[in-house]
C-alpha cells in the first residue's frame, strides 16, 4: 500500500527532507494534503489528525507518515524509518546512528534558519518582528550558517571513502538534506551564501550530485516541487541579506 | 566498560535528559567533563572532541555518548540508542518509534525555551536582546507552553494502560524529560506555570512519579544533580515571568 505523506501543502517547509527522500527512492505514496478536499485532501486532512483527540500516539505537527496502522511523525523519526524500506539507510547500525544524527543537526539548523525571520514568535507576522529579525539573520550569517556548512563538509571530507556522499560510498537520506538546505540558503540569503559557498567544495558537489539524480531531477522539474517563498522555513527577505 | 557521557560541566542545559535516564537506570557512567581538568576532564574534554578535525563521525555539540569506539551525539538520539540497552525503552517498534517521536518534540520544545531568553543570538548576552526576550517569552508562555503540556498530557490520558507513564505500563526513557520539562518550568517561569500547571493533572502525577523512583531521588539529592542557574536552557529572569 502505498505511504500516506501529510504536511502542509502550500510549502516546502519541515516536510521537504522526507518529500526529497520519497522522490528518490521512486516510493509509492501520496502526497495526502495536496489532494482536493474533496478527495479527503487539503490542509483540512492534516488538521484533522492533529486535532483528534483520541489518538493513542499522536502527531505534535506535520509532517507525519501513515504506513498502514503506524502513524510516524517529526521529519527525522520519518526517515530513520524509511530509511532502511526504501533504500536510503547506510548499512551498519553506526553508519545508522551518524546518519541520523546528521539529519537531527539538519532538524535544529531548519528551526534556527526559520527563526532568522521570526525570532519572535510564529504566530506573529513577519513585519511585527523584523528589527529582531535583522539581528538575528546578521548574527545567523555570521557565525550560524558558516558552522553548519563546515561540519558538512568536514563530513564529506572525512568521509574514508572518497565518494562525495556523506556516508560510505552511496547516497543515503541525509544527502537529501544537504542539497535542500544549499538550495535554501541560495534562496533566502543569496549575497550572504554567495560570499562563503565557495569554502565548502564538498557540500556544493554533492549538491550537484543529488540534482543530476534522474528521479530528483523528475521531481524539481515537476509540479510536485512547491517553489520556495516567503512563506516557507527558507525565506527571502532582502533586509536580512548582507 | 562504563559509558563515557560528554556536556558541559556547569549546566544541566540539553544534556540532563541523558543524565537523568543513565541514572535512573543505574548504568555505569562517567559524567567526564565533571572530572577535574587534571584527570581529563572538564570543558577542554568536550572541546577536544569538537575541535578534532580528523574525526569520520563528529559530534556538532554535546551532549555526546562514548561507548567503546562509538561516538553518539544528539540528546534524543543518544536515548534512542541506550534505551534498549539501560531497561528504559519500550518493548515494541511502534513504541520505540514513539517514543523517539516524543523526545524529538521535547528537543524541539527545549530549544523553544532557550530562545525565550535569547531570541536574537546564543553568542550575545542576555542583556543585549532583553527586549526580543520579552516579546518572546509572552508569546512562549501564552501559546508554545499551554501546546506543549496539552500534548503530554495527552499522550498520559491515552495510555490505555492507565498507567501514568506515556507509554504502556513501564516508565520509558521520555518519562524523564517529562520531570525536567515540569521542574524547568517551575523554576524559570514560576507565576506563569503556576497559573495553568493544574490543568496538566497527569503530567504533574508524572513527575511526582519520577521524583520518588530511588535512584532519581538519589540524583537529585546529590552533588551529581547541578542546580538550575541562569546559565541553563531553564532561567529564572523575573521580566519574562508574567
Amino acid at each position: 500500500m502505498a505511504y500516506q505523506f501529510y504536511y502542509w501543502p502550500h510549502i516546502q517547509g519541515r516536510g521537504e527532507v522526507v518529500r526529497l527522500a520519497l522522490e528518490e527512492s521512486g516510493a509509492d505514496y501520496d502526497d495526502i494534503a495536496r489532494q482536493s478536499v474533496e478527495e479527503g485532501g487539503g490542509k483540512e486532512a492534516v488538521l484533522g489528525y492533529l486535532q483528534d483527540q483520541s489518538l493513542v500516539r499522536p502527531p505534535f505537527a506535520p509532517p507525519f507518515l501513515i504506513d498502514g496502522e503506524a502513524i510516524i511523525a517529526q521529519a527525522a523519526n520519518i526517515l530513520q524509518y524509511l530509511g532502511p524500506k526504501i533504500g536510503l539507510a547506510p548499512a551498519s547500525e553506526a553508519d545508522r546512528l551518524f546518519a541520523h544524527q546528521i539529519q537531527l543537526t539538519v532538524t535544529d539548523f531548519l528551526m534556527e534558519v526559520h527563526d532568522t525571520h521570526h525570532p519572535i514568535a510564529s504566530t506573529l507576522y513577519y513585519e511585527d518582528q523584523k528589527e529582531a529579525a535583522v539581528k538575528r539573520s546578521a548574527n545567523f550569517i555570521e557565525y550560524r550558517m558558516p558552522k553548519h556548512m563546515a561540519y558538512y563538509e568536514r563530513i564529506i571530507t572525512n568521509n574514508q571513502t572518497g565518494s562525495g556522499w556523506l556516508i560510505g560510498d552511496t547516497l543515503t537520506y541525509p544527502d537529501l538534506s544537504m542539497y535542500q538546505i544549499v538550495e535554501g540558503l541560495r534562496y533566502a540569503f543569496p549575497i550572504a551564501f554567495g560570499k562563503i559557498g565557495n569554502a565548502y567544495p564538498n557540500l556544493l558537489n554533492l549538491r550537484d550530485l543529488i540534482a543530476a539524480r534522474p528521479n530528483i531531477n523528475d521531481y524539481l522539474t515537476s509540479s510536485r516541487r512547491i517553489p520556495f517563498s516567503t512563506m516557507g522555513v527558507f525565506r527571502h527577505y532582502p533586509e536580512l541579506d548582507e
